[in-house]
């Protein structure tokens, strides 16, 4: 992937992104996370909540250095975030399973982003409608031109949240099991089984007019990056 | 899938889970959250960490009403929760994306589990035991069988936690878009794009010994559950 100049440098850092263990796995490359963050379709988002700590699956999409968030100004997450609450935005791709010869060293090959920071209300129309573009193109490429965009009054009825792609840090674990030598002879399989999320044909709405053209993201979804840590498909 | 006797019911709910809104998509069904545990690979497990949220990614099993947790004792969300931290651990398996005409009523269909509670480190080497099979043969089943136990000096390097599967709450979506009327004579394209995790072919370490079985979850992968909800393949 080329870098283009704001994807250059790094995630800042600060005693909760200081990668305290597995300093091997952890990275705070900036390329690195905002590759995952723009693989990714499902973001967990976790904010404190009265004392209680809510973890909540959100769609997101990325513009240059920002996060949007958007939902139904109900959602409790959403208006604690636009009240000025932190959070973390964790993004995780699953690679594979790691299978070793002993129980003890199983793992996942998987990349995952955590954020951390306070996140800002959009409330100009351009920024709304350039974040509304960017949710569905992350999405689907493309989606943005095909969907009817929002309307004034949709836009009253949506909360969107801006976030930082700032500081937290990003951590990717690659390759097979790692076993002890001991255990290298032992008649067990042992290997990487990859994972891929793939998309399949779009399933029509039974009642789109006559001449609805098949964008090419609904016949055939394509792939959303690299699959599994072994580099085959 | 059949009901087991301690499937049934529901799970309990506080103030933090009383599904302030879209109950219609809300459960607390204890059979669905259950179904949506044992297909997901993978947990975001939210605790407090000295005033900021951390959302990590964590593999787990299920055991009939308690969640394992595991990792290194150097693990710092699983050493808060040995501490007694509360803990919100969320599962969310995504099925589809869900295009409408309008940008506004883009969505997706998931199934989302989100647990509350306090968890326990397990001492007891017979649950250490059983905790560790559930954990691989969650993974890949039958995977207990084939791979080397823990010894208790891997145990003592190893923190289980167990948690309560009781208050918490499942949601989920399904169906197409619900796109206003006017919208509907659009030439747009709108419908559901299926989503699946999909296990491959396994990718054997270079070193396994001549005459190593490859086990059926090596060679294929079997389907981890539902697909989509659209309930097409």
């Amino acid at each position: 992937m080329p870098a283009r100049p704001e994807d250059a440098g790094e995630l800042s850092t600060t005693d909760r992104t200081g990668l305290r263990r597995r300093r091997d796995r952890g990275t705070h490359d900036r390329p690195v996370a905002l590759a995952i963050l723009d693989e990714g379709l499902l973001a967990h988002v976790g904010v404190n909540d009265g004392g209680t700590t809510v973890v909540t699956p959100m769609t997101y999409a990325r513009v240059d250095e920002q996060l949007y968030l958007h939902g139904s100004p109900a959602n409790r997450t959403l208006r604690l975030i636009a009240d000025g609450a932190e959070a973390c935005v964790t993004v995780t791709l699953l690679d594979a399973l790691v299978l070793a010869r002993s129980a003890f060293h199983h793992s996942m090959n998987y990349r995952c982003v955590m954020l951390f920071g306070t996140g800002t209300v959009v409330e100009d129309n351009a920024e709304k409608l350039a974040a509304s573009a960017a949710l569905l193109d992350h999405m689907a490429a493309g989606r943005s031109s095909d969907a009817r965009m929002p309307t004034p009054s949709e836009f009253r009825s949506t909360l969107i949240i801006r976030f930082p792609i700032d500081e937290g840090s990003a951590k990717v674990r690659t390759g097979g099991p790692v076993d002890d030598d001991e255990d290298l002879a032992l008649p067990i399989w042992a290997g990487q089984i990859p994972f891929d999320l793939v998309g399949g044909t779009g399933v029509p709405e039974p009642d789109l007019p006559d001449g609805t053209v098949v964008p090419p993201y609904a016949s055939r979804y394509p792939s959303r990056g690299p699959v599994g840590s072994t580099g085959t498909h």
